[in-house]
């Protein structure tokens, strides 16, 4: 029985790697296609999103499984706790990955001045969520905690497209729609940064016991 | 054994629907303090996002109960995975209503033109919420559709508040910060709308075994 578990436990480590990597490759893919303005590369990564969903699903059915048939214990049982939020906020990475890639489509290769910015935030939100992926496989809570500090990086950047936008479309520098799409896009990133941080506060918590919301060891207590 | 299982999924049940109704109040709240400029009463319900947290963390703890001791089968586990989904969608909707919130004290009373978009839009919101809890309670697989279909009316207004800040930022009719957390107001409202449809997916997976991203009785399978 142990064994069965154990084996089912490092299984469900793989795939949460696995998981958090396509988030990862998605969020720089479609960023490179808003970028190349390249529409094919946009929908080719539009169907990770689906793939992202399907891993959600196995690792939830995986979870559920060593839930009802394994009856896990403390330390092992906030694992699971921890992996069944994990994998919503990552699925919530692909879901807001696939609306960038939508509004590339919609671009159809419009640019607009000051869109490098876009460019740096993409770079630092691949960074928080590859961050967190490392501090689950390394167990490293100091990892895990600096993810939490670099979303002040990326909502700073959030704010500065804003006044970007504003002044390119005050002095109609741009188009004003794909100025907005452009603002969207720069939503979207600093979205996926926050669910970055989500994950590394389960990560924290299914190590500690302790959870930012004061979700301390809410499973085992009755 | 059964009877105390009964017991906690009618516990289960109503706790789902003090979620729900929690939710459509504050989007309510929320959107009132925006029309009244009144950031005492968007800090007021700032706080119910934490109570809306709370409830989360209850359900939660109910349904790994449920899980862990009761051993349910088939159509109870169904219902148990989706109330973990739909806690999720809830928990999200007091987010961005928070989030709203935080635009609301930011803005200070400012005001646009065309705002009274972002009151239908709230109204739309508040209706797809209030009917996934009905679809929840009454089991009603027909309007749990109907809140699905609603997106689009949802969908279709943030298109048209994108085109009138476009319009009152080049006019300069309004101050173009100002305009753009209107917009971003009217993004988290959308993004209600989608939590909505979320809820209302899994209210017809509890009810058919049958999840639209074909998550078809996911537990149960082997």
């Amino acid at each position: 029985m142990r064994n069965q578990f154990d084996k089912q436990m490092d299984e469900l480590n793989i795939q949460l790697i696995r998981m958090g990597t396509m988030c990862e490759e998605t969020i720089a893919g479609v960023t490179k296609s808003l970028f190349e303005g390249n529409v094919i590369l946009a929908r080719e990564k539009k169907q990770n999103a689906r793939e992202i969903d399907r891993l959600e699903r196995d690792i939830e059915q995986l979870c559920m499984k060593l839930l009802l048939h394994q009856q896990p214990v403390a330390g092992d049982l906030r694992q699971i706790s921890a992996a069944l939020r994990m994998i919503t906020d990552m699925e919530r990475i692909g879901d807001q990955a696939e609306d960038i890639a939508e509004l590339v489509i919609l671009l159809n290769g419009s640019q607009i001045k000051g869109a490098e910015l876009i460019d740096d935030m993409a770079l630092a939100a691949v960074k928080m969520v590859t961050d967190s992926v490392e501090a689950f496989v390394r167990k490293d809570i100091a990892l895990a905690e600096n993810v939490i500090l670099e979303y002040d990086i990326i909502n700073n950047f959030f704010d500065r497209m804003k006044n970007t936008v504003v002044e390119l479309i005050i002095k109609q520098y741009a188009d004003a729609e794909s100025a907005l799409d452009f603002l969207m896009i720069a939503k979207y990133l600093e979205r996926i940064g926050g669910h970055a941080v989500n994950i590394a506060e389960w990560i924290i918590y299914a190590m500690t016991g302790k959870h930012k919301e004061g979700q301390n060891d809410m499973v085992c207590r009755r």
